[in-house]
């Protein structure tokens, strides 16, 4: 990991142990794929974080200072992450927000994750989502119930997890969004309660190829073919959930060939048939 | 604040920017009174964090070594502040927690905060604690929810205030446990669905001096008295919630006097008659 740290328009060396994002996870982040040195979905990633700034009432650093590190730091990367995290900055007494404060804020820039031709396997996992509409969409920094989750799927070996809240509905997974579909109709979750408001589910959903829809643990395992997807990732084809099993379905095939289209970057993480 | 930094039992100068406490508030605190040089509460405070590192399965550093640095940082300090955050450490791959990973931890120190000597006015906070029993009880980093009711109190101008969960109990202040006198007795809300076991609520509890009752907000409107307690103020005197208003209360004093024998530090806590 490469990272740079800022206090408001300011660059600094290092995080203040004083950071609230540390003490508190008072803070919001968004996770973005790199793409011949620039984040193509960088406007809805923007468009989160002000809304998540907003809901937590963070300060979003100057967006064309914050643009111009960016391009600084994804320079010459064919591809890779970019991750941005957005600290309500430093001190207060306690949990009191301190006024006026300037945010602390960091770039950092990953390898991009290998991936992986078969389909996902999926863990139901124990680990509930609380119901927390003061907080469900955005992309906060409190994340422990994700890292719960996502500790089961490994104990379980499996890559990854579908979550439940505490009222039983399917959430979504530990890092990514659920597509499921069903009479020929891909539907997600709502995140009303919890869960986060993906990028990519944001623009399926404007692309009319999505609508959002409660559902059961039953509708899942009924599924005609299951989907998870990601900003990073783009759409990943799910094998299988606990013990229900699906081959390859070409309406996901078809799913990832239209995102292809749009942005041509997540064309690798599509399945080798 | 004055700060010392550890990655297992080796000092380091900074937080690293992939720091996981920093990522997803992955990781537990404890705020501790210091009183002439050590803190009393010490045994309560490190069960509190062993279970919470249990559940949550982060390392905790050596017990010796950690109480040895807690020494250094306490030396000569006759009332204060020590605080310390226990981290999962660094990386992982997104939520995944990595195996066999040392702790990061840091202790700070800083001044006691004053106290007024009127009892407090309480607001009640609209922000609500959701019901997740996987987290309940232990005090861990995502502490979004205290945040944002702490803010709301600030704005109605008030020294703190009482949340509920998101069933409508009555559950604790943002950063202290409720005690409330009816028909004679102290109660305080249970801790299984949200909320912290503090540790001075833990040593009321044990001493048979209160004992644990669910409650909805008209039962505490009607209480008889109401007052606060964490491990750094002790036990502070409730004046006023909304618009229901208290005097101050024997019953109160009493709790205080009983509290200052036992620990000589929270007598200065105690409310001016």
């Amino acid at each position: 990991m490469t990272a740079r740290i800022f206090s408001g328009e300011r660059e600094v060396a290092s995080v203040d142990p004083g950071n609230r994002g540390l003490a508190y996870g008072d803070g919001l982040f968004e996770t973005m794929r790199v793409d011949s040195g620039s984040v193509p979905m960088w406007p809805r990633h923007l468009a989160r974080l002000q809304q998540g700034a907003q809901r937590l009432g963070i300060a979003v650093p100057g967006i064309g200072f914050l643009e111009a590190r960016m391009a600084e730091m994804t320079a010459g990367i064919g591809a890779g992450v970019l991750k941005l995290l957005l600290t309500r900055g430093e001190g207060g007494r306690g949990y009191a927000p301190p006024a006026g404060q300037a945010a602390t804020w960091l770039l950092a820039t990953d390898p991009l994750p290998r991936f992986q031709a078969r389909g996902l396997r999926l863990h139901w996992c124990e680990t509930r989502l609380a119901i927390q509409p003061a907080l469900a969409g955005i992309k906060h920094c409190n994340r422990l119930e994700q890292v719960l989750a996502r500790a089961e799927c490994g104990r379980a070996g499996c890559d990854e997890g579908v979550m439940r809240d505490t009222a039983g509905n399917v959430a979504c997974a530990t890092g990514a969004n659920l597509l499921v579909l069903r009479n020929g109709a891909w539907s997600t979750p709502p995140v009303l309660d919890c869960g986060v408001a993906g990028v990519l589910r944001g623009w399926l959903l404007e692309q009319g190829m999505l609508e959002v829809a409660a559902m059961l643990p039953a509708q899942l395992e009924s599924a005609d073919a299951l989907a998870l997807c990601n900003a990073v990732r783009g759409i990943l084809p799910v094998a299988m959930l606990g013990e229900q099993a699906w081959p390859p379905h070409p309406a996901v095939a078809q799913l990832q060939a239209k995102l292809a289209l749009a942005y041509p970057m997540y064309s690798e993480s599509m399945e080798v048939a």
